[in-house]
């Protein structure tokens, strides 16, 4: 059996907070756990944030924008943004640092800390997770794996699922190439996105507006060196669904 | 507290097998608990199977498979596929009569009952999944909610991740408009594919080589009215990251 646990009562949290201490104040990890950590809360703790007031917007920002959005937010989407991938109005679908595919090039000013705050994804979730791997070794004694997610947006399905952006401590993704099934059979679906699913788990102990950013998924018996989310960013030219 | 629990046991199903009394005799349902079954399962128990014998490759499938595949696969996947999206040597994604954009239309030889035998997608995985819920509730005294699920690859991401193809008694998307973060901003991920996240929380306590095809998702509280699968499905001209 899987369970999947939300960490209640953390408080908001602020640049510079220690946030493995605060996990391993409100709960007790074991071995194997995996602790999945919504963006934003990272992304808070290292101070990814910036002021609209701070932003001059350009006249791509503004023209992106139109009368349907703050240009000086299209302006910070902008600059997160390596590739404009698909924009609609004010919409925009954009390519980040990290090779994410995302709407707004991850810039989100739900859950922001205050009003006239947007949040940005980390520089590099992966170091993110790893970082707070070790934090979470060092305070609670065990070794966990750690997933930061965020919920995206994906061609051809409505609605947006969690998935990961940073791993650190366990696979990324699970290679079944030369498994066989009940008749010897390879399976074709071969190559499962256990990071994806992961977080896609977690979301569901989350409550989006109830603000649980922290939720442990235990009872996993994952094999396979660890990985990265990088891992999980497809090249263009290998994208057959793209 | 989430508990994906899987349901071990079940025999290899087959055509005319009684889906709801064979997860009924191995499990204890409670009320508003999820049955997530993977698509597989119900396929075979519906007869949805074709031999390979039993077809003729048309030039199309001939030419498509070349000399790395089967031509009379290939011929049952331009059976099952209403528009062929994307082709590459023998593989093909396709859009089935449900809307589902997948590989090879959902036509699969892995798991198949026994060799030269492939397994096709139901022909109404909403209709299946609410025939299966109707047989839970007779069987377990119990209203449940039921998820039909495949694995499924995607844009932009390496890997799959399990989606859900069939719903019954459950909301598919939960739609979180107008919903207010904690500083009062309306939350951006504000229609979230709670389905396909289930869907893929699933998956993470199935062991895909282990052939264990139900899991109970426990300890969910979802909200809203049900839904079907179809209303995941998104029109091309509203797809914005298509």
């Amino acid at each position: 059996m899987i369970e999947l646990i939300p960490v209640r009562g953390l408080p908001e949290i602020r640049p510079g907070d220690d946030l493995a201490a605060l996990i391993c104040e409100r709960t007790e990890l074991r071995a194997s756990d995996v602790v999945v950590v919504a963006q934003k809360a990272v992304s808070k703790s290292e101070g990814r944030l910036v002021r609209l007031d701070e932003l001059e917007p350009s006249d791509k920002a503004r023209e992106l924008a139109g009368d349907e959005r703050d240009p000086r937010e299209v302006e910070a989407i902008l600059g997160e943004a390596e590739e404009i991938v698909r924009e609609r109005g004010p919409l925009v679908i954009a390519r980040t640092r990290h090779g994410f595919i995302c709407a707004s090039a991850g810039v989100d000013h739900s859950n922001a800390p205050e009003p006239g705050v947007l949040v940005l994804l980390p520089l590099d979730p992966d170091a993110s997770a790893a970082s707070l791997r070790e934090g979470l070794r060092d305070r609670a004694g065990v070794a966990v794996g750690v997933i930061i997610t965020d919920s995206f947006g994906r061609p051809f399905r409505q609605g947006t699922t969690d998935v990961a952006i940073g791993v650190a401590g366990l696979p990324a993704i699970l290679d079944l190439r030369g498994t066989r099934d009940r008749i010897g059979y390879e399976l074709r679906a071969s190559r499962v996105a256990i990071a994806d699913e992961i977080a896609a788990a977690a979301d569901l102990a989350r409550g989006k507006a109830e603000g649980v950013p922290v939720v442990i998924v235990r009872g996993l018996r994952l094999s396979g060196p660890p990985g990265t989310a990088q891992e999980l960013v497809i090249e263009p030219e290998l994208d057959l669904f793209r």
